[in-house]
């Protein structure tokens, strides 16, 4: 029929069992007369175990080392599903990173794939053999061994499926799919059957955790077609594609992230370039930022908020606190217990009227607002911890319902 | 200084407090000036546990699957020991097998090195870095990777240094050295300051356990000055080498080794090439042979018996008797129960009573000899396995105290 690259996680192959699941799943796809790559992640907690072993000898390696010790976990998944697919008596073959031909540039933890070499995957393929291929790694210029970082194994996936020309890359996960909220707390979510890349991209970034940011770019970049699905039943998932416009639902989904975290500058003197100079400051510190508020100054003084996550959110007060005469701030306040809720829908942009419904879902909520930021196709606002899964269940119930 | 190899085996590296111990002997060493190749084993009990992962999934995975598995045991001791050098300040650098330039033959679980590429080990230790690298392991021609099988590290870190023109390689273990016996049992057992390559091969073939015959093959024949030392004190260990034959003494060491099973084969027709036909047979089935003893025959019934290992003697007993019509044998009897008890010595084949005074050392302790085989440096007996650590210590202080 075609060829299909799959991708299961971590909980996916977490024991025996599960990877016996995963080689059924696997071989009924090949017994269609697919061609199958499979791409998967370190089994379940492998990857915290290890960091654990790291951190009792050295709390602060080099990234490199890391790295070295972390691509064992793909490496342990990929040959136990090997062998349970050697079980059930079909022809296989398990590939690290740079055995399947990924190189990527140098940065350890958190490498960029520059290519891939598929021959020997193609080659295994003509044999008709099913392909594993360890998900999250690669080797640099120096032939090191470097991991993708976060999402790296979604990455890994959907770049194979570029390069092999899949027909589809199947991203396989423990929910059913991509859904308009949080099942776990919106009891009215539903699952879409289909929903756009760029949509999909916000999702992803707005802590819908299914798939990562970084695949979905790759895969509206190469345009290679995503179905998440569940590695726990046969129902169809959600395909991710580009997506007719017409009539579509304005919107799509709503996400709620509790890794975030507030910096705001309090009387910040009033001079133009104060907001290039604080923000390349964190910049050049690495430090991410996402939301951005800039008080309308009076002249003299302003205030300016922002968030980061909660992981930079200690680095970010050092750098502020480092420079803080020179920035001319008189007071920086902070706070983690705040959550960035949001809504997402391609639709969005040209209803004026859906940032004041979400509002007014709020305010019937009793929900304060702390910050405000708007994008081409979705609204996001900050909000007490507290109070974030109760404002996603009403903004859902208002938008979705 | 110089160049060192040091290969440090799975209890060196067993748990946090053991790697930072072993990153101090080696950064020791470093800062002596010298340049310095360390080789790592599998942490403890590693192995065994991603064996029983294999195990659950598949009884019976390919050898290269397991190859895959296995070789990540490895990589994660390199990794950990780089860092534990990062921590104390000193410049390091891992490398998995194939990083390192071992290129072996294909045969999957049990590969022989062909050649170690060691420019990248070279530039490294230019640049003054210390190199880890990851024994038992290597790649072969499909770029697939293979593990060396029984006593593969020390091999690694003998190859390597006979590849780099290392000025020693030293070999740490959790005894001090070689012994004149097991000094577990041994009260009078002492170790020996230097043995030479041919001793040292009987000894390790007899189960001494400290080096494995391969690597001192290896080193035989490529020279390499071993030195066999503890990682746990700084006492001396034996130096195994090229050793001066000049007054040496005549008995070198008492070994026992209990992985031994004797098969006898009663009646067998008494006709020239029977002893070909038989173990040609064996040879054919990959069943190790060791002692072979043939009792005279009178013309038409002889006996011949022979040991193998304990895991080879069920495979032994099915071909025997599988072929029993064919090679004409009236009976065959085993046993498990039985260990081989020898004495080591270069000097020995010049000095007709070595074999009678241990004879004698056995007799005064009532113990019964089931077979005998003696070959230029060595007399082994058979002895019943609960007379084994006797028998040593019978023939020990008769020679060695």
């Amino acid at each position: 029929m075609g060829l299909v690259v799959q991708k299961y996680g971590g909980t996916s192959v977490k024991d025996a069992e599960r990877v016996m699941n995963v080689a059924r799943r696997v071989t009924d796809t090949y017994q269609k007369g697919n061609n199958v790559v499979v791409v998967v992640s370190a089994q379940g907690d492998t990857t915290d175990e290890l960091i654990e072993k790291a951190m009792e000898i050295n709390p602060s390696p080099s990234k490199r080392e890391m790295d070295m010790l972390l691509s064992t976990g793909e490496q342990i998944s990929i040959s136990l599903l090997a062998m349970a697919i050697e079980k059930l008596g079909f022809p296989v073959v398990s590939m690290t990173g740079w055995q399947a031909g990924f190189r990527t540039d140098s940065t350890y933890g958190a490498a960029r794939i520059h290519e891939i070499n598929a021959d020997r995957i193609e080659n295994e393929l003509d044999k008709r053999r099913i392909v594993i291929v360890a998900g999250f790694q690669g080797i640099n210029k120096y032939d090191d061994i470097v991991t993708l970082g976060r999402g790296g194994s979604d990455t890994s996936a959907v770049a194979l499926a570029a390069v092999l020309g899949a027909d589809v890359c199947e991203i396989y996960t423990d929910v059913d799919g991509v859904f308009t909220a949080d099942p776990r707390f919106v009891k009215t979510a539903y699952k879409l059957d289909e929903i756009s890349y760029d949509e999909m991209l916000e999702l992803a970034s707005l802590g819908a955790n299914v798939l990562h940011n970084r695949s979905v770019e790759l895969a509206k970049k190469y345009n290679v077609k995503l179905a998440v699905k569940s590695s726990l039943n046969n129902n169809e998932g959600t395909y991710v594609k580009e997506v007719d416009q017409v009539e579509k639902m304005i919107v799509r989904g709503v996400t709620r992230d509790n890794d975030c975290a507030r910096i705001a500058l309090c009387g910040v003197e009033d001079t133009p370039g104060k907001a290039f100079q604080i923000f390349s400051l964190l910049s050049k510190n690495g430090i991410g930022v996402d939301l951005i508020i800039q008080s309308i100054g009076n002249g003299t003084q302003k205030d300016i908020s922002f968030t980061t996550t909660e992981g930079d959110l200690d680095k970010a007060l050092e750098v502020m606190d480092g420079n803080r005469s020179v920035l001319k701030v008189q007071d920086i306040k902070w706070s983690k217990d705040v959550s960035k809720v949001s809504i997402v829908g391609a639709g969005m942009v040209n209803n004026v009227g859906v940032a004041a419904k979400m509002f007014e879902a709020l305010y019937n909520a009793h929900i304060n607002i702390n910050m405000i930021a708007t994008s081409e196709i979705k609204i996001s606002v900050l909000v007490d911890q507290k109070d974030a899964e109760r404002a996603v269940v009403a903004i859902h119930d208002k938008f979705l319902v």
